[in-house]
């Protein structure tokens, strides 16, 4: 079997419930749906954090972020951490990225090592493991003290003054900002200004700029290859052209989703959230109000451009020849639970769509099937690595390839719980909670029925019942009746927690053949004399002919 | 202050009680005893693995093997990880080897990495960051497949070769052989041939040799430097030439730790070790009246080294410049509880000597003191990186530094309980237990009074009161009345197994200063409408005139 070509399409802050196919009663996305139609949808997809750059190094690892340690925005991912290019390279596979990773460069390990950043592999290291046909992380905030991301939007600020935008920073004054009725620039920054419509021709906006980058990488490249198209939107700055901006109004926003009592005993660390500017701002009407038809507006508009590409690849011929798999890196809150943003364990923020259409016959039996297997994203790495014909190397990859599931061979995974992480060691809320920088963690552990949340704070854990409350309005953490629940999901966390992630030098084959490895290598341990060894094994070491030392060194 | 020198000394499989500052009654350790008088005697010092190089992998990165990951021998280190050498060369500090590491180089991460095995970064991530005056791991043992180790003994071989004694192999056919009454060489593999002496000259063997290799390194090296004095003895080949072969006989033989019980009730994963062939061996009064003696004449001869090297340092003038510390990488359980090596967690392997002379005047306060603190092997990085001048970064290094109990400011270190960890996944008793390669794992924990193992393979826990029954005789794990003990020793293991290990890329102190930064990048979240920010933080995204995109565009 030929190898196949893998498009690997990631939105950012796409929430899972957001899509036609996933139940949205108001946000039609055909294309999307026509996709899952001819694959297969996962219902339950996991992401490994809630934040985009600890989510995304778990997609690329195959790896929980307590195993790669970036465990949030900002942290570099240390030096020796493979990705997926890495295993892909290995199998002829060509990874290529366009579009956004939040990849942070271990800079410090890099010079240790002595890896030149502008090497080819030097690039590789701080690209995880990509080649970079366009790297764009989608944003390119400025304040006083300068850039945030001094790389952010090159390409796209230069095609967009190419095109006649002109500003300094194009990204920003038109593709998300607006122009109000007094011909000021309204940054999309601000939530209320998501109102407005961005003022930019929708064709030159950021999602059809990348989808039109991705098909110029995909005329040039020569396969198998793997391309990671990662898409800035629906993501902030909340704002979107028209005819989006117009499309959705109050009347297609979903009630909130919160309770007036998860607010008033809400658990100490969860209040926390609540507090914080984001979490207050979307409490507001008015904010959700603004926001949601613009993020609604954005996912149109992403679904629109995957109309767009997936009618390309049909005309030249790649359809059939690619593997394409849609996900997100993590959801947004939008205001439930009292909370903006995604950094809580809330079914808003890490369920995820995932949806694979492998066009190959073996998977004719699940097209347009839909899986409730317990999928987290450290399984698309293994799955890229079988479906480009190679053995998963289970000693460093800790997901489960899904070619089991799109073949109809296994209609579930192996695992028995999923497992999110957060580290907010360096924000203001732990400042606010007083907690340590070891201290400021969090885990979440769930299966089908139970979720359990653990904060490393010492603050008692949090427990919700998916099956009777699947909005999760009741924390039953502190319940007493639910003492053996709360033990259970703790063995299967702490079962986790001890698991081994770092013997990653020594395949699991290796290790089992060394168990009865006859390998005489002259190693003698415990044979009490001559007659008692392994005859082969001792056969060097069996009484001869000797001089003294004394002779020896006389002679 | 002016940085001092630390002479690092590590002996191999020195069990903890066979020196007579540990309380040995008949072997007399006089300069071993000295050095503990003018410093700190540790009387709890753990390893992180009973395993020669798992537990150095440990020492050498500060790191727990969980989060190094090389579990076991010939598990190669990963590239990236930072060990002791790291460290201490960015305080201007080179690290010198002069002897063993058991470090076995991830040859496949260089590769992938493009790190050339021949430059200075590639002898260094191949030597776990040590320079190397000498590596000798200490073994050259030779088998029907060739050899175990090709570099093995090299050059020591060379150099008995240049005294006159005439073979291949000299390290073992003299070094570790005896010459028996009918003139034939006889393995020091061969337990019962430790009866006999070692068919060498005293001061060719391999303890004075590397003694006089580190005097050698000593006197050209320009200081500071940290030099790793890494012996191979006592560990097997058990055999020692004369004087030391005559020292003891079977009056001098400690009885035997075990009982009648503790076998036919046995745990069976301790069964299972108890099992092995070298338990077995072990188990046999004439294998341990054949290897104690030489056991401990291998350990007078070590002392006596140290009286050599002690003594030359005061004669050149280094005493007073020099760190001295003396530890193990294990011990040995040489037939006590029915085992023999030290592959399981009693406290004949785990604990380990641990001497630490500081010559400078803050640690006169202590010297001759012993502490009965909680110490791992991981602590001696840390403390390296103190003495050295240098602030301990507590993002890699698990391990807490010593300076504060050597200097008397502090009793007790921070830890309430230390960890040992095994990883028998390759090793023939794992696939006797059917344990598959993630299952054969055990894990200690144990605090100033309890013990606990658990075991990955499904086992019931074992659990030992050190304080009631030291010698470890009677294993409460299946006790139901120690339930709440359990518990508690689960608790502990379980926050350690979920701490933040692999964050190595980013200081605490960058995390607690990025909690209340402001600096202003432009990133603006949660912010509802212009007058609400911070002006600050948003002043680039004040309302200001601007232009339609049709107008721009139209231009």
């Amino acid at each position: 079997m030929a190898q196949k070509n893998i498009l690997f399409i990631m939105f950012d802050q796409l929430r899972w419930d957001y899509l036609s196919c996933y139940g949205h009663p108001h946000l039609e996305t055909p294309n999307i749906d026509y996709l899952a139609s001819q694959g297969v949808r996962f219902e339950r997809a996991c992401i490994q954090s809630p934040i985009c750059g600890s989510s995304r190094m778990s997609t690329y690892t195959g790896r929980y972020v307590h195993s790669h340690g970036a465990s949030n925005n900002r942290i570099p991912l240390k030096v020796g951490e493979m990705t997926l290019g890495d295993h892909l390279r290995k199998l002829g596979v060509q990874s290529w990225l366009v579009g956004k990773t939040h990849m942070e460069a271990d800079a410090e390990g890099m010079a240790r090592l002595g890896l030149e950043p502008d090497s080819v592999i030097g690039v590789r290291v701080a690209e995880c493991g990509f080649d970079v046909f366009e790297r764009d992380d989608g944003m390119r905030p400025e304040g006083p003290d300068g850039a945030y991301d001094p790389r952010g939007a090159l390409a796209y600020n230069d095609w967009l003054r190419a095109k006649g935008y002109d500003s300094d920073n194009p990204w920003h004054d038109f593709a998300n900002s607006a122009l109000d009725a007094d011909g000021n620039i309204r940054s999309g920054w601000f939530l209320r200004n998501s109102a407005y419509a961005a003022n930019i021709d929708e064709p030159d906006s950021e999602t059809p700029y990348l989808t039109g980058r991705a098909m110029e990488f995909m005329e040039q490249a020569e396969g198998p290859w793997c391309c990671h198209l990662s898409y800035i939107k629906p993501h902030w700055p909340y704002i979107v052209p028209e005819p989006y901006a117009s499309m959705y109004g109050p009347e297609h926003v979903l009630p909130v989703v919160r309770s007036e009592a998860e607010r008033q005993q809400a658990h100490p660390v969860l209040k926390a959230f609540m507090d914080t500017p984001v979490g207050q701002s979307f409490s507001r009407e008015d904010v959700r109000a603004a926001v949601i038809p613009a993020y609604m507006g954005l996912i149109k508009q992403v679904d629109d451009q995957m109309g767009r590409l997936f009618a390309w690849l049909k005309e030249t011929g790649r359809w059939d020849d690619t593997v394409i798999v849609l996900t997100s890196d993590h959801g947004d809150f939008l205001g439930d639970h009292w909370l903006g943003e995604k950094t809580f364990f809330y079914e808003q923020s890490v369920r995820v769509p995932l949806i694979i259409r492998d066009p190959s016959p073996e998977a004719d039996a699940t097209r347009g099937t839909v899986s409730e297997a317990l999928v987290e994203s450290i399984d698309l790495a293994p799955t890229f690595v079988e479906m480009s014909g190679g053995a998963v190397p289970g000693h460093i990859l800790e997901g489960e390839s899904l070619v089991p599931l799109l073949h109809g061979k296994a209609r579930e995974t192996a695992r028995d719980c999923v497992i999110c992480e957060y580290d907010f060691s360096g924000a203001p809320v732990a400042r606010q909670l007083g907690a340590g920088v070891t201290e400021a963690q969090m885990y979440m552990v769930a299966d089908e029925r139970w979720k359990l949340i653990h904060f490393e704070t010492g603050d008692r854990p949090m427990l919700f019942d998916l099956e009777n409350d699947p909005d999760e309005l009741t924390d039953l953490g502190a319940n007493e009746a639910y003492g053996a629940q709360v033990e259970a999901m703790y063995a299967k966390l702490h079962r986790w927690a001890r698991r081994i992630s770092q013997r990653t030098t020594v395949s699991h084959g290796t290790l089992r053949a060394a168990r009865s490895s006859k390998r005489g290598l002259g190693i003698v341990i415990g044979v009490p004399e001559e007659a008692d060894g392994d005859p082969r094994l001792t056969v060097k070491y069996q009484p001869r002919a000797g001089r003294a030392w004394w002779d020896v060194k006389k002679r």
